[in-house]
């Protein structure tokens, strides 16, 4: 049965970013049939809900997310060097397919909760992840990662591909979550399985391409030590810095690496909190738009920066750009609003299908609760979403006709039966890290 | 009849930073009367309250804010030099006795809600804000601002001081409410009006001076061009750094003005999110409180900083300190938090009275509800509260033993009424930005 949605703020995020103040949406199985404003024809066949003036927008995207890394939230932190200290020897022990399930599924709630319709993640048993995204009824990349530093699900690379290959073969044609390859970064990867990944990519010209880059110091050391270049440039070396990559963080980034991103067709998912906490700077991301760069608002894994929905990222990803510029001018919150739905999409390669309110498009959507005293008076929309809306307003979530959430309860997935397995694996990590800072 | 609050993973913020995994507290009228582990003695005389394991900690204090600008939310964003072209003529031609009480009373349902039990404020007719405070049952610090430039409610500096009379003269022994006198700035009152303060302020012992400091670059230029001074310098000149000053910003202080706030005993509060969008930097509080400053966590008004909740703040405030300190290290989410109750409370000379949950402290605390799945899991519970954690997660607030909010409903106000007389005075600004905008 269609569902027709009246009475709602409509944000669009078309081209023209047009917003009905008092407007309709229909929705005809997956997709987006007709928007308008005003009221909507009359339509007895359809399901009406009324909105009652709340706001009705597209799901969000997060375009870099470490789902079962939800895990380990809040775990080592104001500590330097975790990724060597406690990050890599944990992962080594803990995570299983199983562990791997359990965290995805905390995430998925999580998400939904918070408004992401679509994920893209990049971690290990990544098939897990792909299976929990299909069962919450999200949308995702998920990206098999390929590392040198043992990682838990593969001895080698070649095991490494193997694992892309189960992950291709279980995902290819899936309406929602599409398989990615990920290459965890240069220094971890390095040039010749780089370049392997750019020949396996292109003949697979579906499939996306995610890896960190230009995230850390150290990164930016072993670039020139080992090959006298910059992160960006030792991507480009090895042939992977091509359309569809999808880049996280490029913090570190100069002109020159401005202008190769643009020049290939990188997309960019920048992550002002995880960059921020780790006290490594803000990503240029001003810059990087100005030179066509599509960048998305990311969050991370729950371990870098806390939380999965992007709300808690709007008022950062804004301010650091205007603490940047020194000025009040750099990215006003509609930009904002724009990198967490079309321009995400575009990051990914989604854009033609999801990122905005228009006929044909995936009937990915959320309803923003206006009834809060804090979000009022509103009198610019964007910056209410911005900068006074959290998580916790967003009432409803839609991804392909279904709905995940309504009123706040998520219908996809048991609430308790997942706080329940993921406390139980909390408990063992906990015992390992006080092991591990008693230096044993 | 006397509250025992049990089963609470009670967070104290006593000098030994003690939390009880589970806890209880006993509350007798306006007071704390013991705190305690595990089980609670046997108390047939007390209302018993399960709290099902969730936090119980002090109310939180904001130490600066315009509550009645709530009103002002999200207005004129994205645009340099906001104070001259839209505040102050807005302020002229819209703040009224009423104005401030509606935008007062939107500002108290937020602060409710976002679990901030106390509140200091600088803004004109301060008396409406005091009695706002009052109704809403908030504890409070209430500073009638004295300025030169035409403000809404005395045309003379006379006039001003008569306001803070009036003010003084109704709250002078409130329990909750604390009148306190308000210069503006350096700028905008001058050196002898600040002389006049210090004098009349040495005569009030017991009410607070509040005053924003060393906020602007304009603000710089304007001590060096009549004084070849820095603002910390120019208020040490007119006699006004002492102890009991709370200094909003402090953003462009030097060592020499930060060794100058730490020998006068003033206390900051500290706007990371406002100073941060206006693009202006980030301030040195580790140096600051390094030097034995008391720094709050404060929100400025809701058309700088949109948000009056400290949690929409704590994230920026940790980040940026680790963006300067180039390292995870800095500002600690424990830190955050201590800066959020007990420090923020001694910043306004409260902290005999509140900020912890210790036995004879007044009764201000909240609960916060640990149900939703983004909370989880919990190793470290500051960086819970600090980077997981928003405002919609306080489930009840009391204050001095009084409920304003039980389960998300603040009882002590109308919510419906108070958002509908917002709303109308908003659409008259809307109006007004309008005009102003287009040029006339």
């Amino acid at each position: 049965m269609p569902t027709l949605i009246k009475n709602a703020i409509v944000i669009t995020l078309d081209a023209e970013m047009a917003v009905h103040d008092r407007g309709w949406l229909r929705i005809e199985g997956d997709r987006i049939k007709a928007v308008g404003a005003g009221d909507p024809p009359l339509d007895f066949a359809a399901e009406v809900i009324d909105a009652d003036g709340d706001i009705i927008m597209p799901g969000m995207v997060n375009p870099h997310c470490h789902m079962a890394m939800s895990l380990f939230r809040g775990l080592g932190e104001d500590v330097d060097d975790r990724l060597f200290r406690y990050i890599l020897p944990i992962e080594r022990k803990f995570v299983t397919a199983e562990m791997v399930r359990t965290g995805s599924r905390l995430a998925a709630l999580e998400l939904i909760q918070g408004g992401v319709t679509t994920v893209a993640d990049m971690y290990y048993f990544e098939t897990e992840v792909g299976r929990v995204v299909d069962e919450a009824g999200l949308r995702g990349v998920v990206g098999q990662t390929l590392a040198d530093f043992q990682p838990p699900d593969h001895a080698s690379f070649d095991e490494g591909f193997e694992r892309v290959e189960e992950l291709v073969a279980e995902f290819s044609g899936h309406d929602r979550v599409t398989p990615s390859i990920a290459p965890h970064a240069p220094y971890s990867t390095g040039v010749p399985v780089m370049a392997r990944v750019a020949q396996w990519a292109a003949d697979h010209p579906d499939v996306p391409v995610q890896m960190h880059l230009a995230e850390m110091e150290s990164e930016l050391d072993w670039c020139a030590k080992n090959h006298a270049l910059r992160p960006v440039e030792v991507v480009e070396l090895a042939g992977l810095l091509r359309k569809g990559l999808i880049a996280a963080h490029c913090l570190l980034v100069d002109e020159a690496d401005i202008a190769a991103l643009a020049r290939n067709g990188v997309g960019v998912a920048h992550n002002a909190r995880s960059n921020g906490k780790a006290g490594r700077g803000i990503a240029p991301i001003e810059a990087m738009r100005k030179a066509g760069i599509p960048v998305g608002i990311a969050t991370d894994g729950a371990m870098s920066g806390n939380t999965l929905d992007l709300f808690s990222q709007f008022a950062p990803v804004s301010i650091f750009q205007k603490l940047l510029g020194h000025s009040r001018k750099p990215m006003p919150a509609a930009e904002v609003i724009r990198m967490a739905t079309i321009e995400g999409a575009r990051v990914l390669g989604l854009d033609a299908r999801i990122g905005s309110l228009e006929p044909g498009k995936q009937a990915d959507l959320i309803r923003i609760d206006l009834s809060a005293p804090r979000l009022h008076p509103i009198y610019d929309i964007y910056s209410m979403l911005v900068f006074a809306a959290i998580a916790s307003d967003v009432r409803d979530v839609m991804v392909a006709g279904r709905w995940l959430m309504r009123e706040r309860k998520v219908l996809s997935l048991e609430r308790k039966k997942v706080l329940r397995d993921a406390l139980q694996i909390a408990s063992a990590l906990k015992a390992e890290m006080t092991a591990i800072d008693a230096g044993r």
